[in-house]
């Protein structure tokens, strides 16, 4: 039995601690979060299902106090600046880390600096600090760069990812600002931008040794040509029906590695797809996509036993013996 | 630079010398096969490409007394009761071994004793054991098991292979039965049975940590039910135009796992599948399926990096980091 310490009380922290109650050999010991209005209650009181009677604290110091868990799950924020001091933290109470912070997927070159100092503080302290989640941390990273093994050569890897906004969440729809004119999409490109899309090119390339020029990205809106009924709304044509972003990574001046990530109202063909070129090139499909939500959740609980078998250090998705659902 | 000795010369050692010759970060110091014709030449001498001019020894005891290797890439046989000794050779000798011996992918729950006596024997020697290639240890077993990384649930897992005989080479049309009567076909089914597919069973339920009942294999042959015409040659209605083969894993008397490989003449849609019941359930296809013979010689040249920071012991493709292409 792996016992967790669950770091950030947010939506995707809460569905870990769902799923995790769902899991045989992994259970939940406490729960970490600033917001007042939660430390100091149980965690079952902030679940609107059958969550463990186990204390939420202000701070990982007072909860280790109370509790004794092997690893601590850190949901907290997607920017690497906010999360090294929290992670500085919870390496000094000698706690391995699994965490969903996008930036924090493939640091190595957007931000080595940071990287380092995280690295360095893991390693004082022996502890190892992972991040996954479905995107960064699998479908556009990982997952090609298992799909290379069967490679002799690789010239160039395509990773798309095209999803169906429509029968999602609104909290989703608004995020990828689903409605909005073109002015206000520009003006809000900040809170719709996807994070991690970067990092996902450079742990491709890492995996393949190879060092890229630079990584370039775009942000765009995904325009309606027509008018779009969707539930009970309705979407004007010209309005904003979702966002697409391009990441493209170079080598010695060409193209290699290009990741697509589209997310809209009314895309009628959703998919997960890699296409290899090389020896051999092939193409791998996943028709439909790979629900994000659940996935994320859930591979970062099925991460928690091979992060446990880690060296010390801040390590990647390519440090680790394939997660596979176990616990 | 990693120096490494092949030990094989078949088919499939020498493609893999081929492959190694145009790799940068990856070199062969020798060859060795106990054929008396090749021992004594130089690799080059053997080989219709330009291969490297290094000396073919009679045994891996020879090879060590002229070059020193890091890691021996081991291509002789496909059974383990034959493989055993050789490893313990090789071990003795201090060499990591990284072998494409089908029955060795997994052997853990098919011949318990003898893989417990491998590990021991590499543990005692200080040498890691992996053995890998396209199927077994990449696409009816590897995969699938990463593709469950992002389930919450798994209930059932079924992979299929199937290839279309047509354009392969000569030998493998033969190697499938291509052509037999339903008599031949099962006179000859122990030489016509593809080995390893249990141990992809095993394995799948090893990174799902299943424990199953039992595991059954079928093997049938595919016959022509009209006239084929492939390339100049015609099968005739009712002759065999390949082999269906299914391993079958079940877990508290259900059926949790199904691999299906199939290679015949006249296959109309040849692919790769992994279909995963669970939460979410999805499907994951390479149309037209993975090359095997370009697949198995390079991703067990791939896996030679990740093998070189496996602890002691026989390992499985399921203790490795990504392999990825990349030497």
């Amino acid at each position: 039995m792996i016992n967790v310490l669950q770091v950030g009380l947010g939506p995707i922290g809460l569905q870990i601690v769902k799923y995790i109650t769902e899991r045989k050999n992994i259970q939940i010991v406490g729960g970490v979060d600033i917001d007042p209005q939660k430390a100091g209650k149980t965690l079952n009181k902030l679940c609107d299902f059958n969550a463990p009677e186990v204390p939420v604290f202000a701070s990982v110091s007072d909860a280790l106090k109370k509790v004794t868990p092997a690893v601590a799950i850190l949901t907290t924020v997607s920017k690497l600046t906010q999360i090294e001091s929290q992670i500085a933290t919870i390496a000094e109470h000698k706690l391995n880390i699994v965490s969903t912070c996008e930036e924090l997927t493939y640091p190595w070159y957007t931000a080595p600096e940071i990287a380092n100092r995280i690295d360095e503080s893991c390693k004082k302290h022996d502890i190892s600090c992972l991040a996954t989640g479905v995107n960064p941390g699998f479908l556009m990273d990982y997952l090609p760069s298992v799909l290379t093994s069967v490679c002799q050569r690789v010239d160039h890897v395509a990773v798309s990812r095209i999803q169906n906004a429509t029968p999602r969440r609104k909290p989703f729809q608004q995020k990828i600002g689903v409605g909005l004119s073109r002015n206000e999409f520009d003006q809000q490109r900040a809170a719709i931008s996807h994070v991690g899309l970067p990092e996902s090119v450079w742990m491709i390339a890492g995996a393949l040794q190879w060092e890229l020029d630079n990584v370039k990205e775009t942000l765009q809106p995904v325009i309606a040509d027509e008018k779009i009924t969707f539930g009970t709304e309705v979407l004007a044509t010209g309005k904003n029906r979702g966002v697409e972003q391009i990441a493209t990574g170079y080598r010695d001046g060409k193209e290699v590695i290009v990741l697509k990530f589209r997310a809209a109202i009314g895309e009628q063909e959703p998919h997960d797809t890699v296409a290899i070129k090389g020896q051999p090139s092939f193409t791998s499909t996943i028709p439909g996509g790979v629900n994000g939500d659940v996935a994320t959740a859930a591979i970062t609980i099925n991460a928690v036993r091979s992060a446990q078998k880690l060296d010390a250090g801040l390590k990647t998705m390519l440090d680790v013996a394939v997660p596979a659902f176990s616990l």
